[in-house]
């Protein structure tokens, strides 16, 4: 059977994730931060400028980083639910005073404890591919 | 109930379509490379210089990047499926003659027609965060 793609009240459920965790980046809210990636060494997170494997790294990361991500505008997103427990959230951003286009893609999975991060990837687009 | 992560013999799977990917990467061979992508306009692609919404745009892309993807080696993968019919493959690379890492993050789903990447993300690692 193929899996059903973006149920609205999956995608629904997705996006007010979606939100809260551009709300805490905003904020550098780390407690929210570290609750929405999945809490094992499964999870990966590729940054604009570093690779982290394993939840450990990722939150020792957030306690390295003054100040937090560097503020910034979402210019479009995109969600794609894949059943009812699983989905990829896809958005485009740019830094306040920034000029290169950044994107964030997350796969995220429904777990016992709520929605939670299992793979990121960050970066900002270059001018040649 | 939670999702079984890394269950052996789909890790395997993932492995060898992951392999199967790479090759095709590797001798521009297109038409695994379509087969590969979910065919839908879900799908996403986050190039290292281009941002492509829907698998019309990815096969586009294809077909105007003279010569196909740069040559690289793999420097380190890392995959985790959850359950039995989702996945990601992350890893990183390096473009003879480049001197960055990059880093490539695929979202994989089970479909009647085997596995699809529905999310991918291609970056080269900036100096700064």
């Amino acid at each position: 059977m193929p899996p059903e793609l973006n149920r609205p009240d999956i995608v629904a459920e997705l996006a007010a994730v979606s939100d809260r965790y551009e709300t805490a980046l905003g904020s550098n809210d780390i407690p929210v931060l570290d609750a929405l990636f999945y809490q094992g060494p499964e999870t990966v997170r590729y940054g604009v400028g570093e690779m982290l494997y394993g939840f450990d790294e990722i939150a020792a990361f957030r306690r390295n980083r003054p100040g937090g991500s560097p503020p910034r505008d979402v210019l479009r997103r995109h969600i794609t639910t894949i059943g009812t427990d699983m989905g990829t959230v896809d958005l485009e951003f740019r830094r306040h005073g920034g000029t290169r286009i950044g994107r964030q893609s997350q796969t995220w999975i429904r777990t016992p404890d709520g929605w939670k991060i299992i793979a990121a990837h960050v970066s900002l687009m270059a001018d040649v591919s």
